[in-house]
Protein backbone atom coordinates (compact mmCIF):
# COMPACT_ATOMS: atom_id res chain seq x y z
CA UNK A 1 0.00 0.00 0.00
CA UNK A 2 1.43 3.06 -1.37
CA UNK A 3 -0.42 5.25 1.35
CA UNK A 4 1.09 8.96 -0.23
CA UNK A 5 -0.76 9.16 -3.23
CA UNK A 6 -3.32 12.41 -2.80
CA UNK A 7 -4.38 11.95 -5.94
CA UNK A 8 -6.22 8.94 -5.88
CA UNK A 9 -8.57 6.81 -3.40
CA UNK A 10 -6.53 3.80 -2.46
CA UNK A 11 -9.37 1.50 -1.44
CA UNK A 12 -8.30 -2.04 -0.21
CA UNK A 13 -11.65 -3.92 -0.02
CA UNK A 14 -11.87 -4.17 3.37
CA UNK A 15 -14.59 -5.63 5.99
CA UNK A 16 -18.28 -5.25 3.98
CA UNK A 17 -20.49 -3.01 5.93
CA UNK A 18 -23.80 -4.38 5.95
CA UNK A 19 -26.51 -2.15 7.03
CA UNK A 20 -29.71 -3.82 8.47
CA UNK A 21 -33.05 -1.78 7.71
CA UNK A 22 -31.41 1.23 7.27
CA UNK A 23 -34.41 4.49 7.16
CA UNK A 24 -33.20 7.71 5.80
CA UNK A 25 -31.45 7.27 2.23
CA UNK A 26 -28.92 10.45 3.65
CA UNK A 27 -27.82 7.91 6.51
CA UNK A 28 -26.75 5.28 3.43
CA UNK A 29 -24.94 8.40 1.81
CA UNK A 30 -23.00 9.79 5.07
CA UNK A 31 -22.19 6.04 5.63
CA UNK A 32 -20.97 5.41 2.39
CA UNK A 33 -19.00 8.51 2.81
CA UNK A 34 -17.35 7.37 5.79
CA UNK A 35 -16.24 3.93 4.74
CA UNK A 36 -14.68 5.65 1.52
CA UNK A 37 -12.93 7.63 4.26
CA UNK A 38 -11.45 4.86 5.30
CA UNK A 39 -11.39 3.25 2.29
CA UNK A 40 -14.06 0.61 2.33
CA UNK A 41 -16.01 -0.51 -0.82
CA UNK A 42 -18.01 -3.03 0.24
CA UNK A 43 -21.54 -1.88 0.83
CA UNK A 44 -24.21 -4.15 1.77
CA UNK A 45 -28.22 -3.26 2.26
CA UNK A 46 -30.39 -5.46 4.22
CA UNK A 47 -34.04 -3.74 3.35
CA UNK A 48 -33.52 -0.30 3.29
CA UNK A 49 -36.73 1.09 4.35
CA UNK A 50 -37.17 3.76 1.18
CA UNK A 51 -36.08 1.35 -1.76
CA UNK A 52 -33.25 1.73 -3.72
CA UNK A 53 -31.26 3.15 -5.56
CA UNK A 54 -32.05 6.35 -3.38
CA UNK A 55 -31.90 9.84 -4.42
CA UNK A 56 -31.18 11.40 -1.27
CA UNK A 57 -28.21 8.48 -0.46
CA UNK A 58 -26.27 10.37 -3.34
CA UNK A 59 -26.40 13.51 -2.28
CA UNK A 60 -25.54 12.81 0.98
CA UNK A 61 -22.54 10.84 -0.09
CA UNK A 62 -20.36 13.97 -0.71
CA UNK A 63 -19.18 12.31 -3.25
CA UNK A 64 -18.64 8.64 -2.53
CA UNK A 65 -21.05 7.39 -5.54
CA UNK A 66 -18.54 4.75 -6.27
CA UNK A 67 -19.51 3.33 -2.99
CA UNK A 68 -22.95 3.65 -3.50
CA UNK A 69 -22.85 2.23 -7.33
CA UNK A 70 -21.68 -1.04 -5.94
CA UNK A 71 -23.44 -1.47 -2.83
CA UNK A 72 -25.43 -4.74 -3.31
CA UNK A 73 -29.38 -5.49 -2.03
CA UNK A 74 -30.30 -8.15 0.21
CA UNK A 75 -33.61 -9.54 1.29
CA UNK A 76 -31.97 -10.50 4.90
CA UNK A 77 -28.88 -10.58 6.81
CA UNK A 78 -28.69 -13.76 6.77
CA UNK A 79 -28.16 -14.07 2.66
CA UNK A 80 -25.86 -10.61 3.21
CA UNK A 81 -23.48 -12.18 5.16
CA UNK A 82 -24.08 -15.91 3.38
CA UNK A 83 -20.12 -15.38 2.30
CA UNK A 84 -18.80 -14.35 5.33
CA UNK A 85 -16.64 -16.30 7.77
CA UNK A 86 -16.35 -13.71 10.78
CA UNK A 87 -19.21 -11.06 11.61
CA UNK A 88 -19.67 -8.49 14.01
CA UNK A 89 -22.51 -6.87 15.16
CA UNK A 90 -22.20 -3.30 15.92
CA UNK A 91 -24.46 -2.40 19.29
CA UNK A 92 -24.22 -0.19 22.23
CA UNK A 93 -26.48 -2.03 24.42
CA UNK A 94 -25.77 -5.42 26.52
CA UNK A 95 -28.23 -7.39 25.44
CA UNK A 96 -27.35 -10.19 28.14
CA UNK A 97 -26.05 -12.75 25.79
CA UNK A 98 -23.54 -14.91 26.08
CA UNK A 99 -21.23 -13.14 23.74
CA UNK A 100 -17.80 -12.15 22.84
CA UNK A 101 -17.37 -8.45 22.34
CA UNK A 102 -14.58 -6.43 21.34
CA UNK A 103 -13.92 -2.70 20.86
CA UNK A 104 -13.46 -1.37 17.42
CA UNK A 105 -9.31 -1.26 17.89
CA UNK A 106 -9.32 -5.08 18.59
CA UNK A 107 -12.06 -5.96 15.90
CA UNK A 108 -9.69 -3.96 13.28
CA UNK A 109 -6.70 -6.12 13.85
CA UNK A 110 -8.35 -8.67 13.91
CA UNK A 111 -10.10 -7.83 10.48
CA UNK A 112 -6.24 -7.58 9.21
CA UNK A 113 -5.46 -10.52 10.06
CA UNK A 114 -8.69 -12.94 8.67
CA UNK A 115 -8.61 -11.05 5.38
CA UNK A 116 -4.56 -11.28 5.18
CA UNK A 117 -5.44 -15.06 5.64
CA UNK A 118 -8.21 -14.58 2.82
CA UNK A 119 -11.48 -15.10 5.15
CA UNK A 120 -14.03 -12.69 4.56
CA UNK A 121 -15.81 -10.42 7.23
CA UNK A 122 -17.53 -7.68 7.95
CA UNK A 123 -19.32 -5.49 10.46
CA UNK A 124 -23.43 -5.36 10.81
CA UNK A 125 -24.96 -2.22 11.72
CA UNK A 126 -28.45 -2.39 12.42
CA UNK A 127 -31.47 0.40 12.21
CA UNK A 128 -30.85 4.20 12.77
CA UNK A 129 -32.93 4.19 15.92
CA UNK A 130 -33.35 0.85 17.68
CA UNK A 131 -29.89 -0.63 16.32
CA UNK A 132 -29.90 -4.62 15.50
CA UNK A 133 -32.47 -6.88 16.85
CA UNK A 134 -31.33 -10.39 19.19
CA UNK A 135 -32.31 -12.11 16.21
CA UNK A 136 -29.46 -10.47 14.32
CA UNK A 137 -26.89 -10.31 16.98
CA UNK A 138 -27.20 -13.85 17.19
CA UNK A 139 -26.54 -14.28 13.56
CA UNK A 140 -22.43 -12.65 14.36
CA UNK A 141 -19.85 -14.27 16.12
CA UNK A 142 -18.59 -10.90 18.04
CA UNK A 143 -20.67 -7.83 19.46
CA UNK A 144 -19.24 -4.65 18.58
CA UNK A 145 -18.93 -1.99 20.92
CA UNK A 146 -17.79 1.50 20.58
CA UNK A 147 -16.32 2.46 24.42
CA UNK A 148 -17.74 6.04 24.79
CA UNK A 149 -19.02 8.32 27.81
CA UNK A 150 -21.80 5.60 29.21
CA UNK A 151 -23.99 8.76 29.90
CA UNK A 152 -24.12 9.36 26.31
CA UNK A 153 -22.61 6.64 24.33
CA UNK A 154 -25.99 6.95 21.25
CA UNK A 155 -23.76 7.81 17.84
CA UNK A 156 -25.35 8.35 14.12
CA UNK A 157 -25.31 5.75 11.89
CA UNK A 158 -22.17 7.13 9.53
CA UNK A 159 -20.48 7.70 12.68
CA UNK A 160 -20.51 4.40 13.93
CA UNK A 161 -19.22 3.25 10.79
CA UNK A 162 -16.44 6.23 10.94
CA UNK A 163 -15.25 4.71 14.24
CA UNK A 164 -15.17 1.28 12.65
CA UNK A 165 -13.80 2.38 9.59
CA UNK A 166 -10.73 4.64 11.12
CA UNK A 167 -9.59 1.76 13.41
CA UNK A 168 -9.65 -0.54 10.27
CA UNK A 169 -7.55 2.07 8.26
CA UNK A 170 -5.09 3.09 11.22
CA UNK A 171 -4.33 -0.84 11.59
CA UNK A 172 -3.06 -0.77 8.05
CA UNK A 173 0.43 -0.44 8.74
CA UNK A 174 0.48 -2.96 11.62
CA UNK A 175 1.51 -6.67 10.69
CA UNK A 176 -1.47 -8.81 9.81
CA UNK A 177 -1.80 -11.60 13.26
CA UNK A 178 -1.25 -14.64 12.19
CA UNK A 179 -4.37 -17.40 12.29
CA UNK A 180 -3.30 -20.43 12.07
CA UNK A 181 -6.13 -23.50 11.34
CA UNK A 182 -5.08 -27.09 11.98
CA UNK A 183 -6.24 -29.79 9.93
CA UNK A 184 -7.42 -30.32 6.41
CA UNK A 185 -10.48 -28.35 6.96
CA UNK A 186 -11.32 -25.03 6.87
CA UNK A 187 -13.36 -22.20 9.20
CA UNK A 188 -17.20 -22.83 8.24
CA UNK A 189 -18.40 -19.39 6.39
CA UNK A 190 -22.02 -18.09 7.67
CA UNK A 191 -24.14 -19.65 4.84
CA UNK A 192 -23.01 -22.97 5.70
CA UNK A 193 -23.47 -22.08 9.10
CA UNK A 194 -26.93 -21.09 9.17
CA UNK A 195 -28.13 -23.95 7.03
CA UNK A 196 -26.97 -26.34 9.98
CA UNK A 197 -29.06 -23.93 12.06
CA UNK A 198 -31.80 -24.09 10.07
CA UNK A 199 -31.63 -28.22 10.14
CA UNK A 200 -30.87 -28.59 13.51
CA UNK A 201 -33.54 -26.35 14.66
CA UNK A 202 -36.34 -27.80 12.15
CA UNK A 203 -34.96 -31.31 13.93
CA UNK A 204 -35.81 -29.48 17.26
CA UNK A 205 -39.63 -28.83 16.08
CA UNK A 206 -39.93 -32.05 15.00
CA UNK A 207 -38.21 -33.89 17.72
CA UNK A 208 -41.09 -32.45 20.24
CA UNK A 209 -37.89 -31.28 22.18
CA UNK A 210 -39.49 -27.80 22.28
CA UNK A 211 -43.63 -27.92 23.48
CA UNK A 212 -44.22 -24.42 23.74
CA UNK A 213 -43.55 -22.53 20.64
CA UNK A 214 -43.12 -19.17 22.33
CA UNK A 215 -39.86 -20.52 24.11
CA UNK A 216 -38.58 -21.50 20.84
CA UNK A 217 -37.17 -18.16 19.84
CA UNK A 218 -35.20 -17.68 22.87
CA UNK A 219 -33.74 -20.92 22.83
CA UNK A 220 -33.11 -21.31 19.64
CA UNK A 221 -31.17 -17.58 20.03
CA UNK A 222 -28.91 -19.10 22.46
CA UNK A 223 -27.98 -22.30 21.02
CA UNK A 224 -27.13 -20.48 17.78
CA UNK A 225 -24.74 -17.60 20.11
CA UNK A 226 -23.21 -21.37 21.49
CA UNK A 227 -22.26 -22.72 18.06
CA UNK A 228 -21.14 -19.32 17.07
CA UNK A 229 -18.89 -18.91 19.72
CA UNK A 230 -17.37 -22.64 19.23
CA UNK A 231 -16.16 -21.12 15.41
CA UNK A 232 -16.82 -24.21 13.81
CA UNK A 233 -14.86 -25.76 10.36
CA UNK A 234 -17.01 -27.08 7.11
CA UNK A 235 -16.03 -30.32 8.00
CA UNK A 236 -17.29 -30.08 11.97
CA UNK A 237 -20.44 -28.57 10.19
CA UNK A 238 -20.79 -31.89 8.29
CA UNK A 239 -20.44 -34.29 11.74
CA UNK A 240 -22.85 -32.36 13.22
CA UNK A 241 -25.34 -32.15 10.08
CA UNK A 242 -24.85 -36.17 10.40
CA UNK A 243 -25.45 -36.13 13.99
CA UNK A 244 -28.35 -34.33 13.65
CA UNK A 245 -29.71 -36.54 10.70
CA UNK A 246 -28.59 -39.56 12.92
CA UNK A 247 -30.23 -38.66 15.85
CA UNK A 248 -33.84 -37.76 13.74
CA UNK A 249 -33.86 -40.84 10.86
CA UNK A 250 -35.34 -43.51 11.15
CA UNK A 251 -37.82 -42.53 13.65
CA UNK A 252 -41.63 -41.21 12.43
CA UNK A 253 -41.86 -37.90 13.47
CA UNK A 254 -43.83 -37.08 16.34
CA UNK A 255 -46.21 -34.27 14.80
CA UNK A 256 -46.80 -37.54 12.14
CA UNK A 257 -47.20 -40.33 14.77
CA UNK A 258 -49.98 -38.53 16.99
CA UNK A 259 -51.49 -37.63 13.38
CA UNK A 260 -51.40 -41.15 12.63
CA UNK A 261 -52.61 -42.24 15.75
CA UNK A 262 -55.59 -40.25 15.84
CA UNK B 1 -13.28 7.07 36.47
CA UNK B 2 -15.91 4.56 37.12
CA UNK B 3 -16.53 4.14 33.43
CA UNK B 4 -18.83 1.94 33.99
CA UNK B 5 -22.66 3.90 35.16
CA UNK B 6 -24.68 4.13 32.54
CA UNK B 7 -26.97 6.61 34.42
CA UNK B 8 -25.26 9.77 33.70
CA UNK B 9 -22.70 11.22 31.98
CA UNK B 10 -19.02 11.15 32.65
CA UNK B 11 -17.60 14.39 31.56
CA UNK B 12 -14.00 14.75 32.25
CA UNK B 13 -13.15 18.13 31.01
CA UNK B 14 -10.98 17.22 28.57
CA UNK B 15 -9.08 19.23 26.16
CA UNK B 16 -11.09 22.28 24.56
CA UNK B 17 -12.33 22.13 21.51
CA UNK B 18 -12.47 25.36 19.93
CA UNK B 19 -14.02 26.13 16.73
CA UNK B 20 -13.16 29.19 14.47
CA UNK B 21 -15.85 30.43 12.47
CA UNK B 22 -18.43 27.52 11.87
CA UNK B 23 -21.19 28.30 9.45
CA UNK B 24 -23.48 26.12 10.26
CA UNK B 25 -25.24 26.03 13.78
CA UNK B 26 -26.31 22.54 13.12
CA UNK B 27 -22.51 21.56 12.77
CA UNK B 28 -22.01 23.12 15.89
CA UNK B 29 -24.53 21.04 17.37
CA UNK B 30 -23.35 17.87 16.15
CA UNK B 31 -19.85 19.15 17.08
CA UNK B 32 -21.05 19.51 20.80
CA UNK B 33 -22.88 15.95 20.58
CA UNK B 34 -20.08 14.24 19.72
CA UNK B 35 -18.09 16.01 22.58
CA UNK B 36 -20.27 14.56 24.95
CA UNK B 37 -19.92 11.08 23.57
CA UNK B 38 -16.11 11.58 24.38
CA UNK B 39 -16.80 13.03 27.46
CA UNK B 40 -15.76 16.33 26.86
CA UNK B 41 -17.37 19.55 27.52
CA UNK B 42 -14.97 22.71 27.19
CA UNK B 43 -16.58 24.24 23.76
CA UNK B 44 -15.11 27.38 22.31
CA UNK B 45 -16.66 29.18 19.33
CA UNK B 46 -14.38 31.60 17.78
CA UNK B 47 -16.84 34.09 15.62
CA UNK B 48 -19.92 31.83 14.65
CA UNK B 49 -21.50 32.80 11.26
CA UNK B 50 -25.18 32.74 12.53
CA UNK B 51 -24.37 34.30 15.92
CA UNK B 52 -24.85 32.63 19.30
CA UNK B 53 -27.07 30.93 20.66
CA UNK B 54 -28.06 29.22 17.59
CA UNK B 55 -31.04 27.51 18.62
CA UNK B 56 -30.47 25.28 14.98
CA UNK B 57 -27.48 24.16 16.87
CA UNK B 58 -29.94 22.93 20.18
CA UNK B 59 -31.74 20.88 17.88
CA UNK B 60 -28.78 18.80 15.87
CA UNK B 61 -26.79 18.46 19.17
CA UNK B 62 -29.31 15.32 19.87
CA UNK B 63 -29.28 16.46 24.02
CA UNK B 64 -25.74 17.60 24.06
CA UNK B 65 -27.60 20.76 25.89
CA UNK B 66 -25.01 20.77 28.53
CA UNK B 67 -22.04 21.79 26.23
CA UNK B 68 -23.89 23.99 24.47
CA UNK B 69 -24.89 25.90 27.24
CA UNK B 70 -21.56 26.15 28.62
CA UNK B 71 -19.71 26.91 25.10
CA UNK B 72 -18.01 30.57 25.37
CA UNK B 73 -18.01 32.86 22.58
CA UNK B 74 -14.39 34.58 21.42
CA UNK B 75 -13.88 37.66 19.01
CA UNK B 76 -11.04 35.72 17.85
CA UNK B 77 -8.47 32.58 17.73
CA UNK B 78 -6.13 34.22 19.94
CA UNK B 79 -7.98 34.87 22.75
CA UNK B 80 -10.04 31.50 22.44
CA UNK B 81 -6.86 29.87 23.21
CA UNK B 82 -5.16 32.63 25.44
CA UNK B 83 -5.19 30.42 28.56
CA UNK B 84 -3.94 27.36 26.90
CA UNK B 85 -0.73 25.92 27.39
CA UNK B 86 -0.55 23.61 24.43
CA UNK B 87 -2.58 23.71 21.02
CA UNK B 88 -3.48 21.77 17.71
CA UNK B 89 -4.85 22.73 14.67
CA UNK B 90 -6.87 20.75 13.10
CA UNK B 91 -5.83 20.36 9.03
CA UNK B 92 -5.88 17.75 6.32
CA UNK B 93 -3.81 19.51 3.84
CA UNK B 94 -0.12 20.35 3.86
CA UNK B 95 0.36 23.97 4.61
CA UNK B 96 4.26 23.70 3.47
CA UNK B 97 4.77 24.90 6.98
CA UNK B 98 8.15 23.83 8.91
CA UNK B 99 5.70 22.34 12.01
CA UNK B 100 5.46 19.34 13.93
CA UNK B 101 2.31 16.78 12.85
CA UNK B 102 1.22 14.14 14.78
CA UNK B 103 -1.88 11.90 14.01
CA UNK B 104 -5.10 12.18 16.75
CA UNK B 105 -3.86 9.03 18.82
CA UNK B 106 -0.61 10.65 19.81
CA UNK B 107 -2.01 13.74 20.10
CA UNK B 108 -4.84 11.98 22.69
CA UNK B 109 -1.26 10.07 24.57
CA UNK B 110 -0.08 13.94 24.84
CA UNK B 111 -3.11 15.54 25.98
CA UNK B 112 -3.68 12.69 28.53
CA UNK B 113 -0.12 14.04 29.95
CA UNK B 114 -0.62 17.75 29.69
CA UNK B 115 -3.64 17.76 31.54
CA UNK B 116 -2.23 15.44 33.99
CA UNK B 117 0.36 18.02 34.84
CA UNK B 118 -1.92 20.58 34.63
CA UNK B 119 -1.29 22.03 31.13
CA UNK B 120 -4.48 23.18 29.44
CA UNK B 121 -4.87 22.10 25.81
CA UNK B 122 -6.94 22.29 23.00
CA UNK B 123 -7.78 21.52 18.90
CA UNK B 124 -8.53 24.21 16.89
CA UNK B 125 -11.43 23.19 14.06
CA UNK B 126 -11.74 25.72 11.00
CA UNK B 127 -14.59 27.16 8.97
CA UNK B 128 -16.60 23.60 7.11
CA UNK B 129 -15.50 24.49 3.63
CA UNK B 130 -12.11 26.54 3.75
CA UNK B 131 -10.39 24.95 7.21
CA UNK B 132 -7.96 27.16 9.21
CA UNK B 133 -6.25 29.99 7.64
CA UNK B 134 -2.60 29.77 7.87
CA UNK B 135 -2.49 32.73 9.93
CA UNK B 136 -4.40 30.87 12.69
CA UNK B 137 -2.40 27.53 12.15
CA UNK B 138 0.51 29.60 13.14
CA UNK B 139 -0.60 30.04 16.91
CA UNK B 140 -0.76 26.62 17.02
CA UNK B 141 2.11 24.32 18.25
CA UNK B 142 1.26 20.91 16.44
CA UNK B 143 -0.42 19.91 13.39
CA UNK B 144 -3.07 17.42 13.78
CA UNK B 145 -3.94 15.32 10.45
CA UNK B 146 -6.69 12.36 10.80
CA UNK B 147 -4.84 9.55 8.54
CA UNK B 148 -7.81 8.56 5.92
CA UNK B 149 -7.84 7.45 2.29
CA UNK B 150 -5.49 9.82 0.86
CA UNK B 151 -7.74 10.06 -2.06
CA UNK B 152 -11.28 11.39 -0.03
CA UNK B 153 -10.11 12.41 3.10
CA UNK B 154 -12.82 15.15 3.46
CA UNK B 155 -14.64 15.19 7.01
CA UNK B 156 -17.49 16.89 8.17
CA UNK B 157 -16.32 18.99 11.05
CA UNK B 158 -18.77 16.84 14.14
CA UNK B 159 -17.18 13.60 12.33
CA UNK B 160 -13.25 15.46 12.61
CA UNK B 161 -14.29 16.12 16.21
CA UNK B 162 -15.35 12.80 17.16
CA UNK B 163 -12.48 11.28 15.76
CA UNK B 164 -9.83 13.51 17.86
CA UNK B 165 -12.50 12.87 21.18
CA UNK B 166 -12.99 9.28 20.78
CA UNK B 167 -8.90 9.40 20.58
CA UNK B 168 -9.01 11.28 23.65
CA UNK B 169 -11.94 9.13 25.08
CA UNK B 170 -10.41 5.70 24.65
CA UNK B 171 -6.84 6.80 25.35
CA UNK B 172 -8.01 7.47 29.27
CA UNK B 173 -6.89 3.92 31.07
CA UNK B 174 -3.07 4.78 29.35
CA UNK B 175 -0.99 5.64 31.99
CA UNK B 176 0.14 8.85 31.77
CA UNK B 177 2.86 10.01 30.01
CA UNK B 178 5.23 12.09 32.27
CA UNK B 179 6.58 15.11 31.09
CA UNK B 180 9.53 16.94 32.38
CA UNK B 181 9.96 20.53 32.77
CA UNK B 182 13.60 21.74 33.81
CA UNK B 183 14.38 24.82 36.38
CA UNK B 184 11.82 27.07 37.75
CA UNK B 185 10.02 28.35 34.82
CA UNK B 186 6.87 27.08 33.47
CA UNK B 187 5.90 26.74 30.20
CA UNK B 188 4.02 29.66 28.66
CA UNK B 189 0.75 29.94 28.08
CA UNK B 190 -0.91 30.74 24.45
CA UNK B 191 -1.14 34.69 25.96
CA UNK B 192 2.24 35.20 26.94
CA UNK B 193 3.34 33.74 23.47
CA UNK B 194 1.35 36.12 21.53
CA UNK B 195 2.28 39.02 23.60
CA UNK B 196 5.45 38.52 22.87
CA UNK B 197 5.08 38.05 19.32
CA UNK B 198 2.66 41.11 19.44
CA UNK B 199 6.32 42.76 20.78
CA UNK B 200 8.50 41.21 18.49
CA UNK B 201 6.70 41.78 15.24
CA UNK B 202 6.03 45.79 16.14
CA UNK B 203 9.56 45.94 16.82
CA UNK B 204 10.46 44.22 13.44
CA UNK B 205 8.32 47.09 11.73
CA UNK B 206 9.52 49.49 13.26
CA UNK B 207 13.22 48.54 12.88
CA UNK B 208 12.78 49.19 9.41
CA UNK B 209 13.26 45.23 9.00
CA UNK B 210 10.77 44.40 6.68
CA UNK B 211 10.50 47.17 4.16
CA UNK B 212 7.86 45.91 2.05
CA UNK B 213 4.50 45.32 3.86
CA UNK B 214 3.45 42.60 1.26
CA UNK B 215 5.58 40.20 3.10
CA UNK B 216 5.08 40.95 6.09
CA UNK B 217 2.40 38.59 6.98
CA UNK B 218 4.60 35.19 5.18
CA UNK B 219 7.59 36.10 7.70
CA UNK B 220 5.16 36.62 10.55
CA UNK B 221 3.93 33.32 10.01
CA UNK B 222 7.03 31.67 9.70
CA UNK B 223 9.06 33.33 12.94
CA UNK B 224 5.92 32.37 14.86
CA UNK B 225 6.23 28.60 14.05
CA UNK B 226 9.59 29.14 14.81
CA UNK B 227 8.89 30.43 18.37
CA UNK B 228 5.87 27.79 18.67
CA UNK B 229 8.62 24.87 17.52
CA UNK B 230 10.86 25.68 20.64
CA UNK B 231 8.12 26.02 23.35
CA UNK B 232 9.33 28.32 25.47
CA UNK B 233 8.96 28.68 28.94
CA UNK B 234 7.34 32.32 30.58
CA UNK B 235 11.03 32.83 32.06
CA UNK B 236 12.45 32.09 28.95
CA UNK B 237 9.87 34.63 26.91
CA UNK B 238 10.34 37.01 29.78
CA UNK B 239 14.27 37.16 28.45
CA UNK B 240 13.14 37.58 25.01
CA UNK B 241 10.97 40.46 25.83
CA UNK B 242 14.27 41.92 27.07
CA UNK B 243 16.37 41.67 24.11
CA UNK B 244 13.87 42.90 21.68
CA UNK B 245 13.54 45.85 23.97
CA UNK B 246 17.06 46.00 24.20
CA UNK B 247 17.52 46.25 20.75
CA UNK B 248 15.05 48.83 19.97
CA UNK B 249 15.72 50.97 22.89
CA UNK B 250 17.32 53.62 23.04
CA UNK B 251 17.57 54.63 19.37
CA UNK B 252 14.65 56.83 18.02
CA UNK B 253 12.17 54.43 15.77
CA UNK B 254 13.34 54.63 11.76
CA UNK B 255 9.78 55.77 10.90
CA UNK B 256 9.98 58.59 12.93
CA UNK B 257 14.00 59.54 12.21
CA UNK B 258 12.35 59.46 8.59
CA UNK B 259 9.37 61.83 9.23
CA UNK B 260 12.37 64.30 11.02
CA UNK B 261 14.56 64.24 8.52
CA UNK B 262 12.45 64.95 5.72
Amino acid sequence: MAGTDHNKPQLTGGPAIVLVEPQLGENIGTAARAMLNCGLDDLRLVRPRDGWPNPKAVNAASGADSVLGKARLYPDLRAAIADLRHVYAATARDRYMVKRAVIPRLAAAEMRGYLAADEPCGVVFGPERTGLVNDDIALADTVLTVPLNPGFSSLNLAQAVLIVGYEWFIAREEPAAEFLHIGHSRPANKDELVRFFDHFEEALVDSGFIRHPDKRPSLFRNLRNFFQRASPTEQELRTLHGVVTSFMGPRAKPGRDRGESE
